[in-house]
């Protein structure tokens, strides 16, 4: 589609040359047996970069979410997580389903909540009650905005967490764009969670996988779980190699992507008829609404996409903009001129 | 103990000679191969009673709300119910660990949510949501404090559900108490939920058991479960010619239970100190709240087991008393002279 | 029925005038709360009768046996039981649904396998298979013909099960019938197995309840499904007090069940036409074979209630009778009788 | 490694240069969202080859056979398959932890069962059992010895299983090798089974990657527990292209395969200390046994690697040696040379 931009996530990167280049050289081996070196040098790598003990290699986020449940909890115990959290309403209904957990959603600010709202759902331990097990958060929070938690109040929920005997699990799916972003490394922000995973498919732009992070026997326990969902490939080296590229060049650009998110932002703002919070845009998500009582989100939207840019509806007046290796400077320039005179014309 | 007098809940309820008298002639079968002649003339009791098609015996209130998820559901589906209810914070997790479902909780009005609200959460099928699955509703909502469902706000949630192709369940633990209150039928309030049940060891006073009633291939499957879960006792005839006698002889007494927890309700509302809305004292639970800075609920609470009298705490400054069978006029006014004198003394 | 006599299961004993005298005049509270003094009675009881910490009251066998694999195991875990263990086929499934467990069966001789086949599908732990987590056996073993697993073997099996890691489980369903049959204590019977129980339904004659028992913690997680699951009532007393009766007065006397089917099986050794396998005959279960072409399962059973005998069906050509407190020396004689006749004129 | 060659197993096979030029121009998109023009291009192809109406990508061939069982069964299911299925050992505890199946195994004819024996597990309905839902036939059957299913038989059990109202899935990890073989194409396998999927990283040489086929709204629902189980990728044309590269080159040349093993076997029946059924030698794999008393399957698989040859131990005296894309027959003869001087120095 001539002059097409497309802002509808993250996910929606292509791999370039180069990472195809890399790719088609990979070294691979059969990844189910422990024996792909690209893989095994991933996950070393991974592990690292997290400061955890292991790690292991999954296609996808969502395995990586689900697993670790699976892992940290028994059946009939309880999650305590955002009311915004992936898990409640974007991995179809995998905690029940798979793990066998209840949620409880905390009804944070922008996805974030304290140390003083999660004791206020913490009870003592009693027969007829969900067992409280486990802490999950977002890093950052996607259906929050996009937004960071400050440091030192992951700090504190971990505390509290711990305090009640809960484990606690980090969603990385965009735990770099919370690094760059700070400037606090991955490893810190990960330091109080006994698991925490990356994406790589997302503003890392590579194909797929994931890497789960935790202590060696939750690890070993992962493994198992991998196994039995089906979550192994063979030469996944393929893969995993474009993993690997993405994380010496794709992860202090995403700076332009918050550049970019932020310009993208101030635009809208300009724009009569649409409202966004500034301060909530802290990375590479924009999250604006359809002020005008004659225009909603599907209008809009797809009035947008005739003038070939693309992005997603999150509520009846609500549309998110998102910005990645893809889209440059003059896509934003372009998705602002489209929300100009859709706005204008309509 | 001298005096003592027990508000803590109408499962408190013993048989008294007649109703032991009653179970010790009971005729008997074997009722997991379902030959036992008094549990089978009391389920096609209740489904007439119900207006259902069939009906199954079962021990408890829990199993009837667990089965029907496991039967109305596959996992992985959503559960829509109030905040409040039962299903999340007194079944053990059971809905993800039994029917690994989902729950999605409305904030309704003391345990009650209107189609407004129910529509507000009700969304189009997406293949990686939950899928909306299941209405449930309380009747009367117990943590709510005991209120009453209008007949008018029922059926508009369970329109408004089946419009969306959910499934409609009622937890009627108390349902008796509600229709007594209100001269509705139990069957007309139960019209529009595809299954309900009744629970027999509460206001009915008897030892155990509850009936959960629906359409023939619900109950065909709810039958299998029962079996795999263990639920079948053999001459079960014994408890349900205890259910069957409560059926006769306590459902119309429950208009004393409203009666005392009335008397209860505003003799606390006259005792400084102490708050209630009288509005929601609907039927026989009787919730109020310690205001006294210097007092709590387990103070308070404590403090009334020292004068004879039991009460529960629903929260840390929130009681509860429940009216029943084992407690008279005489047994409230113990009580508010319990509460009295702990007051003025404190 | 004129004439009627049930040899059908021990599971049909109708509680007698004694029996009925005690239910009623039981001393009860309220259970699910932990305050029915008679079921706390009997659950310290019977811990101490089979030796072990803590026990738990449930309301049948079935949820005993199921809710201890949920405890002992993780889902995906495997269990290694003897092919006829009533796990695999006469509990709906609920190993694979409620505990998520995989079964493997050994074809052991008439129920009972040795610690050399135990060890022939023990295997080292691998990523990619279920891990071995349990081992389960019945004592006696139903479908293996009411057989008493000697207690060398049982002790052997345990051994070995625990040696690899195992831990061990006990369906003690007719397990007073082996105790009572060989003079052997069901403690004594017990004491390698860390979960064990006993059913008051079955020879024992109360109209229902089990008792689970095992070490403190696990009774503990037990107590928590049980609540889970709906297995708990509120004046279960009532129950209790017939399943302690049970223990005072029905346990030497199925030694009588055991010469009664001792009888019965000799007899049917004498009849042209059936089969039966003396040596099997240990308890209070009889299975016999239609050796006859002309006949079958279905068709003898048939035969024999149009005489007033009831039977049950085991196979195509399997019968099986249970001697137990509602049949005497007399009720033999007849279906004896009701036997010769009808292979008489067949 | 100088002159190593890996009979382990075809999903060694490691992607040659041709196929990985094809994945490193694949087009590509968000394949969560359905928009990868690869990945929708290979599921059309393979919907048509498998003569179904649907079909999905996943990950792999365990992910298939787990989301089918989930899909085609209730927890609490049965499901019926041969005793060598590669559900019961080689996934995990899936079907129990994830699909709450039940396995009843059927001791076959090498992994291959025949009508009656179908027929003789098959039971009326009854409300305690497990319900009876899906019959499982795997072609080839891999433990079986990569033996294949005669068309006759495997159209006579999918009768006998509709018949009795079950569902019917194939595991087609081999399906190729069985069509190649025979000269039965793999719709007409397939032809009576409602769902099958066939793996692209075993013979067919893909560096991973497998499609689900089947009736349109069972993919719909299978899309659905893809999402939820984290089996979607984002941009996985990049291994579509080579599993549609592998269909276009690598389906044919598995007659080299076959006579590479079949010239394998050969060589192992005329050494002295091996023993091979040659008749069970149908397609690649070649399951042979060690006779000699004074070696076994770990200390000549050992001794096989030590000199450059890796096979794999698939019980205390059985090796399985496999043909694939990445052994010719150079290989084969390498093989039988340190076979030959192995069991002549030892």
């Amino acid at each position: 589609m001539a002059g097409f931009v497309d802002f509808f996530s993250d996910t929606k990167t292509r791999p370039g040359a180069a990472m195809r280049a890399v790719m088609a050289a990979a070294e691979v081996g059969d990844e189910r047996a422990g024996e792909d070196p690209s893989v095994n040098r991933l996950v070393e790598r991974c592990a690292a970069l997290l400061g955890k003990p292991a790690a292991l290699y999954l296609p996808s986020g969502t395995m990586c979410n689900e697993i670790a449940l699976a892992v940290h909890c028994r059946p009939g115990d309880e999650v305590i997580c955002d009311v915004t959290s992936h898990l409640i309403g974007f991995e179809g209904g995998g905690p029940a389903a798979l793990a066998g957990v209840m949620l409880t959603a905390i009804a944070g600010d922008r996805g974030r909540f304290d140390a003083a709202q999660l004791r206020a759902v913490l009870r003592p331990d009693r027969p007829y009650a969900p067992r409280q097990r486990l802490l999950e958060v977002e890093q950052t929070a996607n259906l929050g905005g996009g937004t960071i938690w400050p440091l030192a109040q992951l700090d504190e929920v971990a505390a509290a967490a711990r305090a009640h005997g809960l484990a606690t699990h980090m969603d990385g799916a965009r735990l770099f764009n919370a690094a760059v972003a700070s400037g606090v490394s991955v490893a810190r922000y990960a330091e109080h969670y006994d698991s925490v995973w990356i994406d790589f498919s997302k503003g890392l732009g590579a194909p797929g996988g994931a890497v789960l992070a935790g202590p060696a026997d939750f690890i070993h326990e992962a493994t198992r779980l991998k196994l039995r969902w089906g979550g192994a490939m063979r030469q996944s080296g393929i893969i995993a190699a474009a993993c690997d590229y993405a994380l010496d060049h794709h992860v202090e650009r995403l700076a332009e992507d918050h550049a970019n998110a932020q310009a993208l932002a101030r635009g809208i703002a300009a724009i009569d008829g649409l409202g966004i919070d500034l301060a909530a845009v802290q990375t590479n998500l924009v999250y604006f609404d359809v002020l005008r009582p004659d225009l909603d989100a599907p209008r809009l939207s797809a009035a947008l996409l005739h003038r070939g840019v693309r992005v997603s509806e999150m509520g009846p007046r609500t549309l998110r903009a998102v910005t990645h290796l893809d889209v440059d400077a003059a896509a934003v320039e372009l998705a602002l001129q489209a929300l100009r005179e859709t706005l204008a014309q309509h």
